[in-house]
């Protein structure tokens, strides 16, 4: 079985060629500017082809979550993003296929889902994401989101608050993760597990070491938030006296299989260490600009030849979740951080980061990310006739730095078609569309109470006015 | 004639209501639980109703250049506009119509476009902009702009470098605005003409007089742009010996129908003088980070009572021109300048700040931007079961927050129905999509040449990196 999608614009080094490009069974097969004798021809014309984009971070089940969390700082939203989590497994589902949906249409064939794991249905969670995902076809990485510490260990100075001990030991939650690994772990079939310890605000480094074991043992991708706000800075002191990456380093859970979702509040020494372990970085501004936990030093990293991808971060968080957006916000929000605009990532290198950075993150370079011949086929075919691409300028100017809108014509992954014409072929979107809404209207409005536990504490130690009832706000 | 919007939710203090709208003639006729009689009914049933967006500023010939210009700060990209502007008024009124489409669909109804005026057809540029305004049904503010100082003087230090005087005076520009007035400005047709002078940085003191004076005479609003970037803070100590917004204040340029796109590197004095003068700010995210201009202190200047409203800005600057896109950006980014989420711009604020606030920064507080018996029906109806604003949680929340596309289902200006069911109705968009691409293919890649001519001294007076042959780059 062959494609040959002929006349295309592909982006070259100096601009832009025309050319032909034939996919045979999962692979690209031959690039040239002039192919015959494939069974279906799809016409390029007046469209651009590019590899897919990785979502490099996302967590699925929040999808039910968008529009619905204030504006608050990491650790207080998260309060209200457990009082208000669904113990659905069908809810659960549709939000793994709502973002994989999204996804699609946003120019990505591959996404990193950081997923929960709903208490008592530890496997089944993964079952139902697992399943959305091959309903779908796109490419996935899950990471089952674990931790062994309790929720106010993840405020600085948080266990002098009431709380219970975590309720499973280390031990527990790896040999859960074996499960995960054994039941779900199928790369050639798109669908792998990776380890996924939240970040060091809620995990021992038993549970650390333990994640990396498994990553050897199995060859699995390593992915944590690191660093997103200031108070886990201050919290990696606190538990550490070194630095959360410094920590992690010594730890040996830093390698070329690791992405770091966030990364912000690191120092240049920092920045060092994630060049030197060749790992990557998950930027996903949107979510950072929302929970104003700050601008990742994205310049910095580039220039220090860190890898760095684009994510979109659960949709409680960034209550989109299309990769386009962003890999704009990605892009242009760098520019007031430095005023000479040499420094600057220009349109072409955002989608190199992308495409290429986002492979790299998920340790998929030899097999995915570029327009080369032999290598997977995860590609997506923007029609550059849709209004929000006109007037024809520099399309991908226009694709990173405009707003497209509907503009992804085809996908690809795997070498299989998933999306034509702009319609996701293997679910249906329009009865997709009729159970979200009509479980919208079974929905209770929910009570956010567990901040109200936390919320003093996290003012006082956060040093905000007003969090001591002797400071009288000016 | 009139309509009656039935069943249809609306945002009221302490959450949604859902009641019937009735419009007769241009107006809002009633709001209430029950009503009856129209000619025409809509059923509002899963949709929600706000008052139309302003687009606070924007240059809608810059259309064409969307995705076109390299990432560069203000003063070069400048440079790059003028370069690949075209002359030719069937390509403006294009941009125009494109414009004001992008607007109708992303929930505005009116906007202030700060109009280039093509040489020796300044007249005709106006004429295409308003034909363009009237054909599709927006409300339209057309500020022609204006200056009276060469380029060169727009950098610090400009008048240094090689440059003719301006080859009109500000007797001759103040005549030509006269005859714009008298030709264009029809209010009550939804076409209003302003005044327009840039800003400080090519503007005399003449010419903002004169502006002021016509403004007067006319009651028309005032438009610049201020204070966008650090040169021009810069420039204008400079120039006055004070900052700009002292200056304009001793001019008499500042009252409440003067408005300020950007408006970014202000003191805490420069802000006073804003809330006293009732002025009013039109912050413009995306083309801040673009241009990498700076993050304008919205925070302070909501705490210290200025009125500020969105804008997209012209396409160069702001590929897309989506003001659902503007007003996320305007709101969100916001968040990591101020750790204290106390502060922070919640989605009922946005709102509030693009529909009154935007209607204030064009003198129409009595006449639109809030549900309000007897005002100006210039109305925008969402349709609330597209998938982009499912699941169904808080409606303003994922309508700001989220990434809604394609979800404006009606609109009316004045009491017209413009779009319904998410078409513009009195323009052909699949006409203006056919020219604008086979325009694109006709056209040639724009020779950049006048940046070289400023770049070395914008890099010296601006303290960059490489500016002068001595010091070499570490």
């Amino acid at each position: 079985m062959s494609v040959l999608i002929q006349n295309v614009l592909i982006p070259v080094d100096n601009g832009y060629e025309t050319v032909d490009v034939q996919v045979t069974g999962d692979r690209i097969s031959a690039i040239s500017s002039h192919l015959e004798g494939s069974e279906t021809v799809i016409h390029g014309q007046d469209k651009l082809l590019l590899p897919g984009f990785v979502n490099g971070h996302t967590h699925s089940s929040q999808a039910w979550q968008r529009g619905l969390i204030p504006q608050l700082p990491l650790e207080l939203w998260l309060a209200d993003v457990l009082d208000s989590a669904s113990k659905d497994l069908q809810v659960y589902y549709l939000g793994s296929l709502l973002t994989a949906v999204n996804t699609l249409l946003s120019g990505g064939t591959c996404l990193m889902d950081h997923a929960y794991l709903l208490a008592g249905q530890e496997l089944e969670s993964i079952g139902a994401a697992v399943r959305a995902y091959k309903e779908v076809g796109i490419r996935a990485f899950i990471a089952p989101l674990i931790f062994d510490e309790p929720f106010v260990a993840g405020f600085p100075s948080g266990r002098s608050l009431p709380h219970q001990p975590y309720s499973q030991s280390p031990a527990e939650i790896l040999d859960l993760m074996e499960a995960i690994i054994d039941q779900f772990h199928e790369p050639e079939a798109g669908i792998n597990i990776a380890v996924g310890p939240t970040g060091i605000q809620r995990c021992s480094d038993e549970l650390f070491e333990g994640c990396a074991a498994l990553s050897d043992r199995y060859n699995l991708c390593r992915h944590i938030h690191l660093l997103e706000t200031r108070a886990q800075k201050l919290l990696a002191q606190e538990k550490y006296g070194v630095t959360a990456v410094e920590h992690l380093r010594q730890l040996g859970f830093l390698d070329h299989r690791t992405s770091l979702a966030h990364s912000i509040w690191l120092t240049d020494e920092d920045i060092d260490i994630l060049a030197q372990t060749q790992s990557t970085v998950v930027h996903n501004p949107a979510s950072n600009l929302r929970l104003g936990s700050g601008i990742a030093p994205v310049l910095k990293y580039l220039r220090a030849g860190v890898n760095v991808s684009f994510g979109c971060d659960g949709a409680a968080s960034n209550d989109g979740q299309d990769l386009l957006e962003a890999i704009k916000l990605g892009t242009m929000l760098h520019n007031v951080t430095d005023p000479d605009y040499q420094h600057w990532i220009t349109p072409q290198e955002a989608i190199t980061m992308a495409t290429q950075g986002g492979a790299r993150g998920v340790n998929l370079t030899e097999h995915t990310g570029s327009l080369t011949v032999g290598k997977k086929a995860d590609l997506v075919l923007y029609d550059l006739t849709n209004l929000s691409l006109l007037p024809r300028t520099d399309p991908l100017g226009l694709l990173v730095l405009g707003r497209p809108t509907q503009v992804v014509h085809s996908v690809w992954v795997n070498g299989q078609l998933v999306v034509a014409d702009g319609k996701v072929l293997r679910t249906d979107t329009g009865q997709l569309q009729q159970e979200l809404l009509s479980r919208s209207r079974d929905r209770k409005s929910p009570q956010f109470q567990m901040i109200q536990q936390v919320e003093p504490h996290y003012r006082r130690v956060m040093g905000l006015a007003g969090s001591d009832p002797t400071s009288v706000k000016g």
